[in-house]
C-alpha cells in the first residue's frame, strides 16, 4: 500500500479531543487505502512546562537530561494517539524514537538526523499494522541515549520520514490552512497559494513566514518530498492546502509567488573603517562569535582607504553587536571612528522561482516603492528574492503596494 | 565502592523543591562513600492525570500503549533528579528502564522484573560516575516494547537493583518514618520498631499497614536484600526509620512484633451445603474467578452430609461474592439453604517471628478479647500470625488491648 506521512504540531494535539480529531483524520487516509506514518508533537504547552522544569532545577543544564525529560511529552501524545486508532478499530500502535530507532548525531538539544531504517515499521504495515505513530523531535544517539532535534524538529522528522519510506506525500498539520501569498493579517488580499516551489518556500520560511521550519524544507528539496501545509482545524478536503513541490510540478508559476516581510531589524553601520584585505572577516567573525545573525551586508565605495560598513541584523540582538565590535576595537582587530545603529527598520522582499527568467521585477519593485515615498536603505538579491530595508513603519504599505503590484491575489 | 540503593516515592518527589531535598540526601550518601542508585516515582499526581487520559482515550486501553504513556511520569523525574545532583557537582546521570535494561515478562501494566544486567551502570561507577538516577516502576519486553510494573512497582524496581548490584542496603523513603508495633492513629502508646524480620513485614503488609508493597518484600527476603524504610520529611539520622532484615540480623527480638488489622471486612457463610469431596473447590474456583479475594476459611463439623461454609473477604466484594455464589447454585454445581453475609466486621492480627518458638500467645490472644468481652466470629493461625475476625466496633478496643498486654510499648 502507498505511504503517506501526516504530521501534527502541538496545536492541533493540545487536548484530548484535538488528538481525537486528529485520528479522525488519520482514520480517513487509512480509509482511502494508505498505511500511515503519524509524526505527533508534545500537547500544546507541555514541552514549555518541561522545559521551566530543566531550567529551574539546574540553569547551565546538562543537555543530555535536558533531552531525556523534554522527549517524553512526545511519548505520552503518541501513545494517546494509538489509542485512539484503536478505539476506532484502525490497527496502530506508538514508537518513541529509540524504538524505529531514529539514529542521530550526539549533539544534544540540537541533534541531526542521521538515519531512519525502515525494517521495523515496515514488518508490521506488512503484517496488518495500519498506522505508525511515532513521537516527532526525538532520536538515539550511538551511545543509546535519548536526543532531541532542537526548534522544528517535529517537522524535520516527519520529512525524513517519509524519505526513508518513500512516502507519497508527507501532510504537515498545523494552525494555518497553508501558505500565503503574503500575511493576511497585512493585505486583505493575500490569497492562498495552491502549490509553491521548495526554494520559494525556503526564501519565505527564512524570511519568516513560519509556516514550515527552514530545514524540513532543505530536507524535502534535496529528497524530492512532497509536502503539503494544510489546517487541522478545518473540515476534511483531499485538495486543502498548499502543497510544497519541485518547480517542474508546478504547471504555471508566476513570477512572483510571494512578498515576505521581517519586522524587527536594525540596521548597523561601522563609519569610516579602514578599508584593508581582511577587514570584513575581522568584523564578521567576532559578531558571529557573539551570535549575532548578520542577514544584509553592504560595504560602501571606499575613499582614501576609508568605508562605512553596513549590516543587518535582529534588533534584539543591537547590543551584542556593539559590544562585540567595541571589543574588537579595544584589541585593536579592526578600527572605525563611529557605530551607529538604526533600530527603526524593516525588510521587504519579493520571492519567486520565475525571477530566474524574468528581468525587471527589480525596478519594478524599486519604483513601486518610489511611488509611495519610501526611501530603500539597503538592497540585496540573489537568484529568487529581492529584499530591501526600509523605514519600519512603512512596512505594511510597501508589502500591500507590491502585492497589488504583481497583482498576487490573481491566481 | 559500596552500593547504595535509594528509593523516593511520589511525595518525595512531588515539587522541584522536594526533588532538590531528596537529591540532598542523595549527595550526603555520596560524601558517606557509597555509588548509589536512585529509583524515583513520578512526581505525585502525574501518574493519576497520565492513567486518567489513557482511561479517557480508550476505556478497554492496550496495556502496551498505556505502559508507554504512563512511564514518561518516572522519566521526567529520573531527568531532573539528574541534573539537580549535577547541579550540587555530584557526577550523576539518568536512566530510563529500557535503557539500564530492566528486562521484564511481557504482561503489560504488571510485568515482573526478570533481569537487570548491572554491567553498564557499573562500567559508568568505574568512570567516576556517583549517582544512576533510574525510572522506577518500568522496564522493556522481549519485544522491544516499554513494560510498567504495576502498583508498588517501584519498590519492587528498588529491591531488585539492590540484588543485582549486591547494593549494602535499600533505603525506601517514604511519608512515614517507619514501621510501627501498630497504627499510631488507633494507639498512642504505638512504637517504631527499630527493626523487624521479612517475615513479620510480609504480614503486615499483607495486612494492610502500606508501608512496603509485599512484592516487593518477598523479593528482599529472597535475596537477603537489607531494607530500611524512612522519611524522606525529617532530618537527616543514619539511624532513622526501620530496617527490615533476616532474623539472624534481630539480636533481641520480642515474641509478637505488631498488632494488625483490616477493618473493611465481610464475613460470609453458606448454610447447609452438601458435604462431599470437591465441594470447596466447586465453592472457591467460581470465587476466584469472579475476582474475590477470599481470606480465611473456616469449615463446620459436618452434620448428616451438610455443613456450613464460612469465609471472609472485603467488604466491598460481598455483592460480587453472593452473585457467583448464586449463579454456581443455580448451575447445580453446589447446593446451600442460604447465603448469609455480615458485612460489620473487622480482622485483627497479632505478628512476631518468635511465636515460632513460644507456645501460649495465641491463648493469650483469646484471654485479652475475652476479658474485654469481645466476641471471637473467625480464627485463623499461620506460623507467626494468629487472626480473629471481630465485630468491627470492637477493632480499636481489640488493638489498644493487645498492644498493651503483649508490652509492645516497651522496646
Amino acid at each position: 500500500m502507498p505511504i503517506l506521512v501526516m504530521k501534527f504540531g502541538g496545536t492541533s494535539v493540545a487536548t484530548l479531543d484535538r488528538i481525537h480529531r486528529a485520528s479522525k483524520r488519520v482514520a480517513r487516509e487509512v480509509a482511502n487505502g494508505y498505511d500511515v506514518i503519524v509524526i505527533v508533537s508534545a500537547m500544546s504547552g507541555r514541552t514549555n512546562e518541561l522545559v521551566g522544569w530543566v531550567e529551574e532545577t539546574s540553569p547551565l543544564f546538562d543537555a543530555r537530561e535536558y533531552d531525556a525529560v523534554v522527549s517524553s511529552g512526545e511519548n505520552v501524545t503518541a501513545g494517546l494517539m494509538a489509542l485512539r486508532l484503536q478505539e476506532m478499530d484502525v490497527p496502530a500502535r506508538s514508537w518513541q524514537g529509540w524504538q524505529v530507532p531514529v539514529k542521530t548525531s550526539g549533539v544534544h538539544s540540537a541533534a541531526r538526523i542521521q538515519d531512519i531504517p525502515n525494517d521495523n515499521i515496515m514488518a508490521k504495515f506488512g503484517e496488518g499494522m495500519r498506522v505508525a505513530v511515532v513521537a516527532g523531535f526525538q532520536g538515539i544517539a550511538d551511545d543509546g541515549r535519548i536526543t532531541t532535534l532542537g526548534r522544528g524538529g517535529s517537522d524535520t522528522t516527519a520529512v525524513a520520514f517519509a524519505a526513508a519510506f518513500g512516502a507519497e506525500r508527507c501532510d504537515i498539520y498545523t494552525d494555518v490552512d497553508g501558505v500565503y501569498t503574503t500575511d493576511p493579517r497585512i493585505s486583505d488580499k493575500a490569497r492562498k497559494l495552491d502549490r509553491i516551489a521548495f526554494e520559494e518556500m525556503l526564501e519565505l520560511a527564512s524570511l519568516g513566514a513560519k509556516v514550515l521550519q527552514t530545514r524540513s524544507v532543505e530536507l524535502a528539496m534535496r529528497y524530492k518530498v512532497k509536502l503539503r501545509v494544510l489546517s487541522s482545524f478545518e473540515e476534511y478536503d483531499p485538495e486543502a492546502g498548499t502543497l510544497v513541490c519541485d518547480e517542474e510540478d508546478i504547471v504555471e508559476s508566476k513570477v512572483v509567488a510571494g512578498v515576505a516581510y521581517q519586522r524587527d531589524e536594525a540596521k548597523m553601520t561601522l563609519i569610516s573603517v579602514a578599508d584593508r584585505p581582511g577587514i570584513a572577516s575581522a568584523i564578521f567573525t567576532p559578531l558571529a562569535e557573539a551570535g549575532v545573525n548578520v542577514d544584509m551586508i553592504v560595504q560602501n565605495i571606499s575613499e582614501e582607504g576609508r568605508t562605512d560598513m553596513t549590516f543587518s541584523c535582529p534588533v534584539d540582538q543591537v547590543a551584542r553587536a556593539e559590544k562585540a565590535m567595541t571589543d574588537a576595537k579595544a584589541r585593536g582587530d579592526i578600527n572605525f571612528h563611529d557605530i551607529v545603529a538604526d533600530k527603526d527598520v524593516a525588510k521587504v522582499s519579493v520571492v519567486g522561482i520565475g525571477m530566474r527568467s524574468h528581468t525587471g521585477i527589480a525596478a519594478k519593485m524599486f519604483d513601486v516603492l518610489s511611488k509611495e515615498g519610501i526611501n530603500i536603505k539597503v538592497i540585496t538579491t540573489s537568484e529568487i528574492k529581492i529584499s530591501v530595508l526600509i523605514d519600519r513603519k512603512y512596512m505594511e504599505l510597501a508589502v500591500q503596494a507590491l502585492h497589488d503590484a504583481f497583482e498576487l491575489e490573481k491566481a
